[in-house]
């Protein structure tokens, strides 16, 4: 069927390529002129010059895909918003906050204008693998645009079906599913992240006492403002942490993709010699927890993982000089320098 | 080629029908002749009556693996010792604390008795599956195992291999891994398991923030004593969680195989209605976090999870008095009944 | 000066009768007639039977303190503001969140109506002791209650100078303090009970591993399903707990009025046995967790003892109940029952 | 009555000079001939050139307080042992760690010589303010150096009795406590460190979120990899920290020793330009945390805290470049620089 994406970074553009490639017709805008020339030159793919430009090569009712910044949502349906008409669907697949779902499709439903939260995991790898999208939005439109999600999605694949689910029982084996009205979608895909860090930092920290597990051979180095290592024969193991991602991917407890992923990663770059160590987090891990902090859900371990991050940043040097400071004012400690 | 299995439990009795069954010849002793008999009816399988019995059926260097519950390895070692030899090699593949693997090792060096620790996981699934190994001894010991080792492991089957891994580089994508001396083996399999609990609890958390999004259908409930959610219209969604976690399993980030599983639960039992939420601990997860607080390494995801188990269990009772005790003392404050 | 409050509740009523026992004239109202009839019969103050009556007794510009509940701060605006002239003041006393009087302050503005919000410590304690103030709004306004405040805060008593603080500086070490615009006020009551979190939990915790130092004395009890302790013998004290807070309370650096509460409570109920250990929480633990999350600073300790609260009136069972579930589906664990 | 003190640092020095000023006497011993030629001239202290020389000194039964680091208790003792008798007792007011008390005690109790632990806070201010002592050991020696901890103590002071405790209850409201047998002492101080560290990083993370009040100031800087700020209008906040602590310190709920100290600290270096931000930490968090998972207490606040200090050293940082490879690996999201 047909669909505009409006939006052609990594995301998007990938995203318009496995659904040409599958025979569907594209319309595609981007701000980056060039984008949409790069991308127009795949079969089933029609650039656009503007947004207007867009819609007037789209039939009625026009399909449009968001797939911009959280940042710049609003901007954009307030620009597409005027040109668009009764049925017509507007759907944000990007990392959007499903609050402000719900307010879109508050705000577009008086012009009864359709719309439909997606939210989208699969990052660099959804070309070929397919992209798992979780969906908010009306029965009807939904189904609508089954064609369009199910192409998207990576199907059952090599992947074992689950035992004991009936095979009738709807899409979510495929790799999609409709999770309830608007906002469902990203709210869904918010918890998905949620989760995410926090299976990344389990990885990370549980690798991060492998590592350390040879401190018992610098035992000595260790002065009278930190506490003696009690039996530094119990920590005298060098590790090899990429074989150790390695085999844990087949027969173990904690076999996932992320690990996949670690394993590789480290089989190149065994001491991470590119990265610094200051970790970024988008939106989702914060809203995740203040939707459990709103519903009153202890959720230690994901808030965990966030403020690990935030931590990597600097963010607590405040809190820790006044640790400091304490420590100075009750007990004379002075602080360590390294 | 021949190896000797003390402990038929649901593992032991499954690595022996794995070995056997792939040309191994198995001796086997259990404390219950009923488990023992069971077993000697598979092809390949030598029953035994007793240890002594056991180990006059094998030729030596004689090999016992043992597949012991963690507190009667002592018990175990101390009835096998006296009648092995120089060269003989004992096997601790059970749940052993890394830490006794030294100590034991360290015993039993001193009859010239190799000791090989093996932390292997794998559950109730490694029949089918394979075991994943994590291997702590000499090399020269855990390489004549090597064709035990092999069997038992899952090998690379249908799993990708890691893009990048040089083929030659050894055993870890058959699923084994020679991790160094004596206790390695073991501590890998404690992170593992420490890991394990992380990524369950992201799971399980998640989970919960979504099982919970419907809160605001019952705000009006709330009272004095609870702060109201300020946003009710944002809790509004009835989450169909076995279906969440059916569509994540393919082309999200957080696919795993404790995803696959719990889709697979929550296909059968979508209301978990089997489980009261007591969650016991066996001791890796206790371990690990011992373990990162000797190395002076900040786990606190991993920790979040244990502790929720902990708390799963009543164990936070009293101080959860004292914080209603407090609350009373300075403001009055009385405590809700439910 | 003349004051009118709104709201006699516990912290209403007490307020009005530090003020006029200091010379303050008081005009009250309250939604119940016997609450205002019953501090009318305090000197100095004065009853009123509805808001209209209560503002037709005061002299302009008139100060209409709001000490209601946070839920009803909206409503009771509302109906206020229609009979309120430029000039006059109005004071939100309770435990409102602070985005809620920047939003208040914006509105009655237009009116030329001055808002001030301050955030009030002190519980069932103030009365005697005097509560501890924080406020927000404009520099004139503030000034203009100094009266008040002064009046409200406990004064130095006989608490210590801060050494090296000059004595001109202002009147934090009086009890009260001009935090900034509107909003400032409880934005610094909302982190104080943040911190007030913490630190419950902190005394909770510690005493509950105190509590359970016995534990090696029942460790016979402790099935295969849960990690047997390797040395009971470390854990054979039967600590008295009222007796060691007792202790603390002089020369130690855990010293605080929360431990001298603490020490009250258990020294006349050491079994806590009035309590059941369901936490509540009110709004202020979780507002600071949120402005942590939006500024990016990482707060482990006071999110987690949020958490024990939420966890403690049962709401992380259906996470507990999918560990179980998860363990039975990989390794065929039980639950056990208690 | 007489005591000898080996250890005169600053917690052994003044210590020996608050019993000296209140007519004890004091035989006293350090590694450095300086310490105890300064400390001498103080009257009612006597000064030794050997540990021989120290006990030569003494009347039978003789008291030794020891107060020097943890690590070189155990060395002490073996000196001294050789020289000890029946009836002798030895003290250990150090930083030790409890399990280390139950195994000196046992072993000088072989000789019938006495061991006491005391467990001991107040840190620099305990000459002027008294030290807080828990103390483990029997019933008779305890008793018998009743009046050395009378003296050492704080005594009530000003600080109020506490309502509804018995007069005659003990020594407790004096600022010592006979906590039990052998290791009780320790085990309770350490335990009251734990709690130190909880509501220390209480103090911290909240100062910390005040600190960070004004974010909405610089929420133009953000870029495309972190989170924008939604409503940069609600942190607009110049907070004055150091009147911020110093206004809680009268009436408000989190008034303490701690507070008291942070203000001043506060007042004399607004800026905490002293201090980097390397935490340290000594053993007795550690072991906190330790004894509560071996008791399955849950500590999430005392261990948060413990953590935070790991973080600020740096120690994460292998966790943190791990956590960004995965980052990249997945997403292809780089790195932020700062």
């Amino acid at each position: 069927m047909q669909l505009a994406m409006v939006g052609l970074g990594r995301m998007g553009a990938n995203m318009v390529r496995r659904l040409a490639a599958n025979g569907h017709e594209c319309v595609v805008f981007d701000m980056s002129p060039k984008a949409v020339e790069d991308l127009a030159k795949t079969d089933g793919v029609t650039g656009s010059t503007s947004m207007e430009d867009m819609l007037s090569k789209l039939s009625k009712p026009r399909a449009i895909w968001l797939m911009v910044p959280a940042g710049v949502v609003d901007k954009t349906i307030e620009q597409l918003e005027p040109h668009l008409e009764a049925g017509d669907i507007l759907i944000d697949g990007g990392n959007s906050y499903y609050i402000d779902d719900i307010r879109h499709a508050k705000r577009v439903a008086e012009k009864k204008i359709e719309f439909v939260d997606v939210g989208t995991s699969g990052g660099v790898w959804g070309l070929e693998r397919g992209y798992c999208m979780m969906i908010g939005g009306s029965d009807k439109t939904v189904e609508y645009l089954d064609p369009i999600f199910k192409t998207l999605a990576p199907g059952i694949g090599t992947i074992d079906r689950t035992p004991g689910r009936p095979e009738n029982k709807g899409t979510a084996e495929l790799g999609y599913l409709h999770c309830g009205p608007n906002g469902a979608g990203h709210f869904v895909k918010m918890v998905h992240n949620g989760i995410e860090y926090g299976m990344m930092a389990a990885y990370a920290e549980g690798l991060g006492v492998l590592k350390a597990a040879n401190v018992g051979k610098h035992a000595g180095e260790i002065d009278a403002e930190t506490t003696p290592l009690r039996d530094p024969e119990h920590y005298m193991f060098d590790m090899d942490i990429p074989e150790i991602t390695e085999v844990w991917r087949r027969g173990s407890v904690v076999a996932s993709w992320l690990l996949d992923l670690t394993a590789g990663t480290l089989a190149q770059d065994p001491e991470l010699s590119k990265f610094g160590g200051r970790v970024s987090d988008s939106g989702e891990g914060r809203w995740t927890i203040k939707a459990a902090i709103d519903e009153g859900v202890p959720t230690p371990v994901l808030t965990a993982s966030l403020y690990s991050r935030f931590s990597s940043r600097g963010e607590a040097e405040y809190s820790n000089k006044l640790l400091s400071a304490m420590r100075y004012a009750f007990g004379g400690h002075l602080e360590k320098k390294s």
